[in-house]
C-alpha cells in the first residue's frame, strides 16, 4: 500500500515463494481497462504525503485506484502522514505536501463521492489500533520486512516509529474491515502481517476483521530515466531520472529526449537486453491505453530519437489536463482542506463503531 | 510511575550513577506526613489495573499519590490499561480489575475532585502522542530499559507493545504537558525517557513540553512476608507472601503470623542482617505512621511472635475501612463507571489542545 514503492530485487525469489503458499490470500490482479461489473467488499489503500506524484506513482497505482473506484461498492484513501514521519519531515513542507497530494489526486481522477479520501492522522482510531495490535506482534516477526531492512540500512539507524510502521498499516486496513487492498510486490509481506493480526486478534478475541486480501493490481514497474536498472523514484538525485505529473510539456519533451536508450535504432520490447527502449515503451503503452505491442507496431520505421518524441507527445497528452487540474486545485486551499475534512468525518464513521468493538473484545469497556 | 514496581537489583549501580547525573531532573522527595503549603506544576501517574493493590502498593505508592493531590494544584492519575495489554489479558477479568482498581483508589483516598481519575484508553490522544513520539526514539534507546530486559526475559520474548511501552508512558506524562512524576527507582530510566523526549521534541518543533521531573516519593519498600530479599508482589505464586488491601483481618493475622523473620526473639531494625523482622518494623511505622525508631521502641520488651499479632492489629486498623469502603463501591459499578467517564471528560479537555499543538508543530495541520 503506502507509497512510495522502492525496489527491493534481492527479496524477490522470497516473495516468489510467498506467492506460491497456499495460506496468503491474493486476488486476481485488476488492470484499469478491465472494466467488470461492480464486486463486493471495501478497498483500502493509503499513500504517502510527498507532494506532487510523479509518472511511475501514476501509472503504477493511481491510476489503477481510479479504476477500483467503480469496481467497488467502499473504497478508502488515504493520505498517510502517519507514516510519513517516520522519516525526518519538515513541518510547513509536510503541510504543504499533504495539500498537494490531494490535488494531485483528484486530479489524477479520485472521485470524492466515490472513494472516502482523507488524512490519515485525523483519524485517531489509526494510532490506536495500533497500539493495540502491536500489543499482539511479536518483535522478531518486524525484523525481516523489506521497509525497515531497507530504509534502517540507508540511514544506519531507525526509530521505532519506522520500525513499527507495518503494524500501523495493518490497523489502517483492518480498522476499516477493509478486504482488498491494492499493494505493489514490494509491499506484500506487510499486507500478510496485517492478514497474520487478524487471525491473532479474530482467535484471541473473537472474530472480528476479516482477512484483506492483495489485490496485485499492477505489473508495471515505470524505470528511471536515467537508469532503467532503477524503479522511478521522487527521490532519485538526478532531475532528468523522473518525470512529474506537473511537469511542463517542454521538461517532458526534454526528459524524454535524453532518457538513457542503447545504440540499436531500431525499437523493439526486450526489458533484459534493452531496459531503455524497453521503458519508453511500457511509458507510451500505459499512456496511450494501448498494448505493449500495439506501441510497437506504431514505432515502427522510426529510429530512437522519432520515437521518444511519440512517447513524449502521448506522455504530453496524458498528463496535460492532470497539471492543468493540480494548479487549479492548488489555488483553491479552502476546497482542498473541505474534500479532506468531509473524507475525515466519513472515515470516523467507519473506524469510530470498529473501535468500539475492538475496545469491547479487548476488554476496555 | 506505572505499577506494579518490580525489584530491579541489579541495576541499582547504575541507578545510581544516574541519579548523581547532573543532567537528570530529580526533585525532592516528599513523605506523606510532609504537609506542606499547595506548589505548582502537575502531576501525572499511572497505575495498571491488576484488580485490588496490595499493601506494598498502598504504602509504596498510593498513600504518597492521595497526599499529592492536596499538594499541587493539578494532578491527574490514569488506570494505564493500553500498557496492561503489553501482557496477555483475560478481557472479562480486565474490566473488572479496571473498575476494582478505580474503586481501590477512591477507597484508598483519591478524590476525584481534586485529582481526576480516569481510564487511559479511553484518552486517544494518548496513543496518537505515542507513535508521534515513537518517530522521534531510536530503537536502541529501548532496548536497554528495565521493562523489557525484565519482561522479555520471563517471557523469552516479547511483543512489540511491551517494547515501546516507555513510549507510551513518556506520552502520558508529556500530554498533559505534566511537571512532576512520583516514580519508584525501578522506573527512573523511564522517566529520563520522557525527560529525553520532551528536549528531542522541543529541538526539533519548538518549545512545547516542560521535562517533567521525578518525584522519588518513596523509599518504602514493603517486601514479601514469604521471602524478604523480595519485593511483595501480586503475581507471588505464594499466596501468603502478600496483604491484599481486601483481605479480611483473620486473613492479615494469619499472614504475618507467618512471616518469615529469624531465630532473634528481640525485634531491632538492621534490613540488612534481619531483613525478615525489618520488614515488619517497616510495615508497622508505615500503617502506624509513626517513625522506624518509634516502632522498635513501641516493641521493645515483645518477642517477635508477640510483636507480629501488635503488627498485624496495626494493618488490621489501617486496612479495614479501605476494605470496607472498596466492598461499597464495587456494589455500585454505575457509581464507578460515573467517576471515570467524569474522569475522562476532565483529561481530555486537557490533552486536546496539547495534541493539537503538537500536530500543527509536525505539520498534520
Amino acid at each position: 500500500m503506502a507509497l512510495p514503492m522502492r525496489n527491493n530485487l534481492k527479496h524477490f525469489p522470497r516473495f516468489i515463494q510467498k506467492l506460491n503458499s497456499p495460506k496468503r490470500l491474493l486476488c486476481v490482479g485488476l488492470r484499469p481497462e478491465n472494466k467488470e461489473a461492480p464486486r463486493s467488499g471495501r478497498v483500502f489503500s493509503g499513500i504517502q504525503p510527498t507532494g506532487v506524484p510523479h509518472l511511475g506513482n501514476y501509472l503504477g497505482a493511481l491510476e489503477n485506484w481510479v479504476s477500483l473506484q467503480d469496481q467497488y461498492p467502499s473504497v478508502l484513501y488515504s493520505i498517510v502522514d502517519l507514516h510519513s514521519i517516520t522519516q525526518p519531515q519538515d513541518p510547513t513542507q509536510l503541510k504543504s505536501n499533504i495539500l498537494d497530494m490531494a490535488a494531485s489526486l483528484l486530479a489524477c481522477g479520485i472521485n470524492p463521492e466515490k472513494a472516502i479520501l482523507f488524512q490519515q492522522s485525523q483519524v485517531s482510531e489509526h494510532a490506536e489500533l495500533s497500539w493495540i495490535l502491536g500489543c499482539l506482534t511479536s518483535m522478531p516477526r518486524l525484523r525481516h520486512l523489506p521497509q525497515w531492512k531497507m530504509k534502517s540500512k540507508v540511514k544506519n539507524e531507525g526509530s521505532v516509529g519506522l520500525y513499527t510502521y507495518p503494524v500501523l498499516q495493518a490497523a489502517d486496513i483492518l480498522l476499516y474491515k477493509s478486504t482488498h487492498v491494492p499493494v505493489g510486490e514490494d509491499q506484500v509481506q506487510h499486507l500478510e502481517l496485517a492478514q497474520d493480526l487478524a487471525r491473532i486478534f479474530n482467535n484471541r478475541y473473537g472474530e472480528l476483521f476479516p482477512e484483506p486480501c492483495a489485490l496485485l493490481s499492477s505489473t508495471r514497474k515505470v524505470k528511471s530515466l536515467r537508469d532503467p536498472s532503477a524503479k522511478m523514484s521522487k527521490s532519485d538525485p538526478q532531475t532528468m531520472a523522473t518525470v512529474s505529473v506537473t511537469d511542463t510539456p517542454d521538461d517532458i519533451a526534454l526528459k524524454i529526449r535524453r532518457a538513457v536508450t542503447d545504440f540499436t535504432s531500431e525499437v523493439t520490447f526486450d526489458p533484459e537486453t534493452r531496459p531503455g527502449v524497453s521503458n519508453l515503451v511500457n511509458i507510451h503503452a500505459a499512456v496511450a491505453m494501448i498494448s505493449v505491442q500495439e506501441a510497437v507496431s506504431q514505432a515502427r520505421g522510426l529510429d530512437t530519437g522519432a520515437y521518444k518524441k511519440l512517447v513524449s507527445d502521448a506522455v504530453i497528452q496524458r498528463l496535460t489536463p492532470i497539471r492543468e487540474e493540480i494548479e487549479r486545485l492548488r489555488s483553491d486551499r479552502a476546497h482542498l482542506e473541505r474534500v479532506l475534512a468531509q473524507g475525515t468525518c466519513r472515515a470516523r464513521e467507519l473506524a469510530a463503531p470498529v473501535l468500539t468493538e475492538v475496545r469491547q473484545k479487548v476488554g476496555f469497556c
